[in-house]
């Protein structure tokens, strides 16, 4: 059995951003030489996602959409008790929560087994720092 | 180390549906030859879920709950601005993303190793056409 | 390959409850023996979750904005169809939904692999009786 590891790191310049990170994901299991395997990526912070989306032309609506759906269940200005410590991101680790933490995608033949559509996205709900996803394979 | 892939093919007549798929993974597994290891189970589709539920009586009310819950928070009619492109679905991948993506269960002495109760679903919320759903299984 | 199954077992006095158990899965993963590898740890039942999250002192306030964000979305004494059948815990199997049945944890140098914050939580929706986690690992 193989296995690899990567991390990878962003910085958003924006508290809230929703990045395709598929092509970085891709180079990684590229290097780990799987051909049959398993691939998790995820966020190593509590207060962003890794999750699937798809990556059509209507990619920049649909972030929106999710943005606008998350702000309205779980709006950031809102009151948190997390936030009674003088931090402003209650908010954040709802909202990463219902993105989710982590996928686990398919290797098949060296490549992610996607369906037509399929892009690995970064969701950041509290951004303007370094933070890092992980990528780990396992396989043969 | 083993792996096996199978690909499950689902056509819905409603928009949404939510479908009790748990013989055909566990005829993959079976298929699989695996005895112990992780199958991964995931909608190839950004518009539909895999997830695990229970099969008690009560089981064709639960899915009403699930679909009264996801309409309620994300109503099909609202304004999204996916559908701006002259698509209806924007909805959809709200309600995936709530409802996730896959389900990764162990494999135990060839069998899925499941509580007494879970029972594997696919959810669709944009049916009406032919998607899919893949199992992977990786093991020995 | 190495594979390890191990349950955990869970009862809680309230209905609701959010227990840091990072510990014991650290203690199967270490008895698994299992270098480089995959942990999935899942909850067992369908109104239960298994999630990660943060441990800083905000904890306890944390865990109080993750129920009241389940109770706002998700009230335990609205209807539920599941409930005609007599029981009292419809609501659970959809907070169940949102917080995720299983996490996938990836272990490094038989370590699990986590950024610096992440701890692994069992969400109980639905207690007062015995209810059980699995911890499945594999790798080598």
């Amino acid at each position: 059995m193989k296995s690899f590891r990567e991390e990878l790191w962003f910085e958003t310049s924006t508290r809230r951003a929703y990045l395709n990170i598929t092509e970085q994901v891709r180079q990684a299991v590229r290097r780990s030489g799987v051909q049959e395997g398993l691939a998790l990526v995820n966020a190593m912070h509590i207060t962003a996602s890794v999750y699937i989306n798809d990556d059509e032309p209507g990619l920049l609506k649909d972030y929106k959409d999710y943005d606008e759906f998350l702000e309205r269940v779980v709006p950031q200005a809102a009151r948190y008790r997390h936030n009674d410590t003088g931090e402003d991101n209650g908010d954040a680790h709802v909202k990463r929560q219902l993105m989710g933490r982590e996928v686990v995608v398919a290797i098949t033949g060296g490549r992610l087994d996607f369906g037509p559509w399929e892009q690995i996205f970064y969701g950041e709900f509290d951004g303007r720092r370094r933070k890092r996803v992980l990528v780990k394979v396992i396989g043969e």
